[in-house]
């Protein structure tokens, strides 16, 4: 095979609550998914690292010039030492030195990352933000998330916690985040949130609808078909985020922001007011050359960044 | 002189709109400040930069080790190739290669930065987060600016516009910033907009108060004289401050937080409620190590930083 020859491959692990998904990348593609693993199958880092492992000790034998494998994670990890503290949604995993467990493990070169961090490396190394030297990228989902990567290098703050976009602040006087933190704009933009905030809308003009009627894809649906309501969800939503990205446009002044994730689904729905209030909330310098785009990896964002992180760790 | 054989000096510029301080500086030193010039004497940017450019040559005779120049500007320049393309609060300097005609006039390698930058440069370098890696440096005035350290090195974004923290929203439907822009800090938190919402506050309580009884000084002075309603004012400033610096720290993770400008100077007052906020508004991971500093440079800041960055940029 002439990739074994020349071809630098790396593994990524896209570690999550419910599944870890493993695939074989050569840059922005996923030469090849391997069978993910139920996280709950394994009981504890231990062993569920060494499931990971058997993964990519299969994935080796097909592909024999892998050179480094690297995890998303989703929490808090020490990048330079990847130590996990804690990971507050998977049992047991607390103060685990994941990278080096997994490096012994594979006999890799590994790394870990946050998985919203891997998301962005992804979408700047070879996705929507390619060529940029400062971006922001969001995954609008059950919550807010977003990496950073500025003056052309990943950015992960001083205890590594960066990138917390859903958290940021829209109103001072508003709803309560997941920390008490007011106005936090995960507390309007999330799944759920935005699924209650329509079923309220709907209720004021006289509308009774449940909670499956009001999903991101129904809501964008009703108002692809006209609904005058649905439409002005979407904007609500815009004026949201576009309150909260314009800050983070005047604190950091970025080439582009990338969005993603099942809620940006809604495409020009949401994108077009989005547009609209950052351009009023915004002076020309920062707003006439930025971009805001939509991310160009879906679901295999993790795996495709948290490879090409570890191989250009290793290279 | 031992100065001359082992000392690097440099020149700082705070050029002001009214008027532009100079100084020679060791370090954290300002060892001489000279007459400043007022910028209204000289018009247009060619006989204000030579007005600068003799001060500079005056200053060189007595200091012959000087070996660099450097000026903090009241505005928007590109970094890179040390070009202003409008100052808006002084008349005539549109397009004007700002770095290159100071290099040429005073005979000196040259930088030329936005003031706030300078500042926060000062304040990293020699000053409060001397030995941080990542700060952002406040000046609560007229405005409110800001300056970012990331990573180790100043932050300045795509078109060098980054660290307009004054322009950040706290509340999507607040009144509006210079730029449209609704709920901007500085519409609140502004000297003047302070004092407009202290009126409003004392008025509440059948209390009438006038411009000059409502400064932050005067606010400060009766707050720290029991007045329960200057309390309060402080109270409310600390929220919507404490609302933006936590959106920061949601976004950056820095290790430090340095505030300065006269509104800064009323210190507790403004600290403790500021503090309150934050820890209510943030996780313990990003507010345990967190520190929120008074500045440690005063007037000074913009020739310290400038200087220095002139400096080790030559060197």
């Amino acid at each position: 095979m002439s990739e074994s020859n020349n071809s630098p491959l790396s593994v990524g692990i896209d570690f999550g609550g419910t599944t870890v998904k493993i695939g074989v990348c050569k840059g922005a593609d996923v030469v090849e998914l391997a069978e993910p693993v139920v996280t709950s199958d394994h009981e504890g880092p231990d062993a569920l690292i060494s499931a990971m492992a058997d993964t990519v000790a299969d994935l080796r034998k097909k592909h024999p010039s892998i050179a480094a494998v690297g995890s998303g994670v989703p929490g808090l990890v020490d990048f330079d030492d990847g130590f996990i503290h804690e990971l507050t949604n998977v049992p047991g995993w607390v103060n685990v030195p994941f990278r080096d467990l997994l490096a012994k493990k594979t006999g890799l070169p590994a790394i870990v990352d946050n998985d919203a961090n891997c998301v962005a490396y992804a979408e700047w190394r070879y996705g929507a933000g390619k060529g940029m030297k400062n971006i922001i990228a969001l995954t609008l989902g059950t919550g807010v998330g977003g990496g950073l990567v500025l003056n052309g290098e990943m950015y992960r703050g001083t205890q590594f916690g960066a990138g917390e976009v859903g958290q940021m602040s829209m109103d001072y006087k508003g709803k309560a985040g997941h920390y008490g933190n007011l106005g936090a704009l995960e507390a309007y933009m999330g799944n759920k949130q935005l699924c209650e905030h329509a079923i309220l809308r709907y209720a004021a003009a006289g509308v009774a609808k449940s909670e499956e009627e009001c999903t991101p894809k129904m809501i964008a649906e009703a108002a692809q078909a006209g609904d005058n309501i649905a439409r002005q969800i979407w904007g609500d939503a815009g004026d949201w985020l576009g309150t909260v990205l314009s800050s983070i446009v005047w604190l950091l002044n970025p080439d582009g922001i990338i969005i993603g994730g099942g809620v940006s689904k809604a495409g020009d729905l949401l994108f077009e007011p989005l547009g609209n209030k950052m351009k009023s909330m915004l002076s020309p310098v920062l707003w006439d050359k930025l971009e805001i785009i939509p991310a160009h990896f879906g679901n295999e964002a993790g795996i495709i960044g948290s490879a090409a992180q570890a191989l250009d760790a290793t290279s």
